[in-house]
C-alpha cells in the first residue's frame, strides 16, 4: 500500500509498505478516504522540531473499517468512520472527565501514518467515531465537514470549551489558521454574538466573517490589546481562544480578557516559560491543551455536521492525491493553502 | 479615635487619629466591631514585601454604620455590616462578571485602616454587605464567623470556585493557614466528597478535619504528589485549591491534578515566571486571584453561616484588644495563632 513517509525537513515521500493488520484484540484495520495536512505537521517539515526520518506521517483521517480485533465490538467491517488523533481507551481517569486527548493508556507514536491508504487504529473500540452509512451517502463539501472532526474542528472546539464560553459572549479568537477558523465555528456553537477575530490575511478574515466572526482586528501585539479594548469600551472581553501558541499571541490573549476571562489554548506553546502574575492580578485563566476529538464529536460535533449547521470543511482551500503529498504540505509550508485536503481513495 | 498604624517590620502600634468623615457621596464610616490580621500582612510586616512606613493597616472587618454619603442608600446609620477589603463598585466589567476583587473603580490604597475604631469605607453603596439585626444579637461564636466574610472564608471559597469543584469530586487543598482551612469549607460547600489536606501541623490537621477534609497528607513535594496518586489509583484529582503561593506549593498543586484538572489559586504567587508546558501538555487549568469578597458573601457565604453551615470563625484561635495589636501579629508570626482576632468595641 502507498504510505506518506517523512524522509528529513521538506521532504514527504510516498512509500510501498506491506497493508497493516490487527495486531492487537482493540485494533481495527482501515481504509482510509480522506486524509489532511495539520499545521502542527509543519513544525517538523520545516525542521523546526525534532522528527525520526522515514517515519510514517498523518494524523487525520476518515475511513472505512477493514477489520477488527476479537475485543472491538462498537464497529465491524464495512463501517464508515472518523478516525480521530485523540485514541483514548473510554476508561482511564482522563477519558471518564472528558479529556481523552490526554488518556492515559495511549502514547503519542501511536498518533501516525494516516496520510495513507491504510492505517492500523489503536483503541478502536470507544476511539472511532461512526459516521451513518456509507462515505459514497455523502457530497464532496460533507466529507470535508467530517474529516475536520478527526482534529482541527475538535481543537478548535477545545479552545471555546476550556474558554468556556457562554451565550452572549465577547470572544477573541488568535489566530487565522484552520485552527483559529474552527475555533470560530466553536465560539459561535457556544453562543458568542461578538466574536473578535485576530486575522490580517484577507482570504482568511472573509472566511472567519463567514464562520461567524463580527469584526476583525489586523493588529499584533499592544496595538491589538489597544483595538479591542476599544472596541469592548475599555472592559476586555469574556473569553479569548487562543490557537497560536507564539509567545505574542499567548502575552495578547493574556491580555485582552476582562477579569475573570478565560484563555483557553490549543497553541501548542512555543514558549515554556510564563510569567502568570498578570493572570493571578486580574483573575485570567489559563486552559487548554490536546482536544478531546471523541468526546466532542459525540457530544456535539457530528451531529452539526449531519445537520448542515456548521461547515468546517471550508478550511481546505486546495486538494491534492496522495501521490501528491509532497505539494500538499508545500502548499501549507508556503501559505497558498490555509489546510490541504488529501484525497485517497473514494 | 485608636488606628493601627505599621510603624516599620516588626512594629505595629496604636495611633490617635481624628475619626475620619464622609468625603465622598459614596463614602460610608463605620465604626468597627471586630477586625483581624491576615497572613498576607505578615509579608511587609516580616519586610518581605515593601509598604510605606507610618500607613494604618488591617483590612477586614464587621462594623456598624456611623454616617453615609449622599449617594448611598443601601446601608443607613445603625446598620450591622461586613467590610470587605474588595470594595466593588458593581458596575464596571469586573464587578459585573463576579469578581468584584478586580473592580476597575478601587485603588489598593483604598485597602487599609480596617484595624480601626472607625473607618472611611469607599464604593459604600454596592461593596458593604448587610447582616441581618445588631452585633448584640449574635453569638461571639457568630460574630466570628461574620468576621471571616471581609476576606478569609471568601478567598477559600474563591479557591474551590475558581477549582470548578463539583459535586462528589475528589480536591487537594494545598496550604493548612486560615484560607487553606476555609478552602476545606468551601470545597465541601461546592459538594466535594473527598477533600485531601496538605498539612504538617497537629491542630490544624485536626480543624482541616472539623470542616470537612477525609484524607491528610503531611509530605510536601514530589512525597505529596506521589501520595495523592496512592490516595487516588493513580489518577490525581479533579480539582486542586492552592491557598500557599509558594514556587513548591503551586509546582505540586499543577502534579496533583487529573488531565482537566483545574487549579484554583489564591495564594499570592511567590514567584511570577512559571513553567506552563506541564499545564498544555496535561489539560491542567489556572485560575484564581483575588477574591469576589461581596458577590460571594451575597450569593452563599452570609447564608451559609446565618444558617449554622459552616463555622469559619474557628480559624481564630486567639484574641486580641486592638490595644493589644502588636501581640497580635505576633503571634501570626510566631505561629501560634493561625489567624488573630482584634476585639474592637462590643
Amino acid at each position: 500500500m502507498k504510505t506518506a513517509v517523512f524522509e528529513e525537513p521538506g521532504k514527504v515521500r510516498i512509500y510501498e509498505l506491506d497493508k497493516p493488520v490487527v495486531k492487537n484484540p482493540t485494533d481495527a484495520v482501515l481504509r482510509i478516504v480522506r486524509a489532511c495536512v495539520c499545521g502542527s505537521d509543519l513544525w517538523w517539515y520545516r525542521g523546526i522540531s525534532n522528527r525520526d526520518h522515514n517515519t510514517p506521517v498523518g494524523h487525520e483521517a476518515i475511513g472505512v473499517v477493514e477489520s477488527v480485533g476479537s475485543e472491538v465490538t462498537s464497529v465491524k467491517p464495512g463501517d464508515f468512520v472518523i478516525a480521530p488523533f485523540s485514541h483514548g481507551c473510554g476508561h482511564c481517569a482522563a477519558c471518564l472527565a472528558g479529556f481523552d486527548g490526554d488518556c492515559t493508556n495511549r502514547t503519542d507514536t501511536e498518533v501516525v501514518g494516516y496520510q495513507s491508504e491504510y492505517l492500523r487504529f489503536k483503541n478502536a473500540q470507544w476511539a472511532l467515531v461512526k459516521i451513518p452509512g456509507q462515505p459514497s451517502d455523502y457530497t464532496d463539501e460533507q466529507l470535508n465537514d467530517l474529516l475536520t472532526l478527526a482534529d482541527v474542528m475538535a481543537t478548535g472546539y477545545h479552545a471555546a470549551h476550556m474558554a468556556e464560553v457562554k451565550p452572549n459572549d465577547t470572544v477573541v479568537v488568535m489566530g487565522d489558521g484552520a485552527v483559529g477558523l474552527c475555533g470560530v465555528i466553536a465560539a459561535r456553537l457556544h453562543g458568542a454574538t461578538r466574536i473578535i477575530a485576530m486575522s490580517r490575511h484577507e482570504d482568511r478574515q472573509k472566511l472567519a466573517r463567514e464562520f461567524g466572526a463580527t469584526d476583525i482586528v489586523a493588529e499584533r501585539g499592544d496595538e491589538a490589546v489597544a483595538k479591542v479594548m476599544d472596541l469592548t469600551n475599555g472592559a476586555g472581553v469574556d473569553a479569548v481562544l487562543e490557537c497560536v501558541g507564539t509567545e505574542q499571541s499567548v502575552d495578547t490573549a493574556v491580555k485582552v480578557g476582562r477579569p475573570g476571562a478565560v484563555v483557553g489554548r490549543v497553541g501548542v506553546p512555543q514558549k515554556s516559560d510564563m510569567n502568570t502574575n498578570q493572570l493571578f492580578w486580574h483573575n485570567i485563566g489559563l486552559r487548554g491543551g490536546i482536544a478531546a476529538v471523541t468526546t466532542y464529536d459525540r457530544e456535539v460535533l457530528l451531529d452539526a455536521v449531519l445537520k448542515g449547521d456548521i461547515h468546517p470543511g471550508k478550511v481546505f482551500t486546495k486538494r491534492f492525491s496522495l501521490d501528491d503529498i509532497q505539494s500538499a504540505y508545500e502548499a501549507m509550508d508556503h501559505r497558498e493553502a490555509i489546510k490541504s485536503l488529501v484525497i485517497v481513495s473514494e
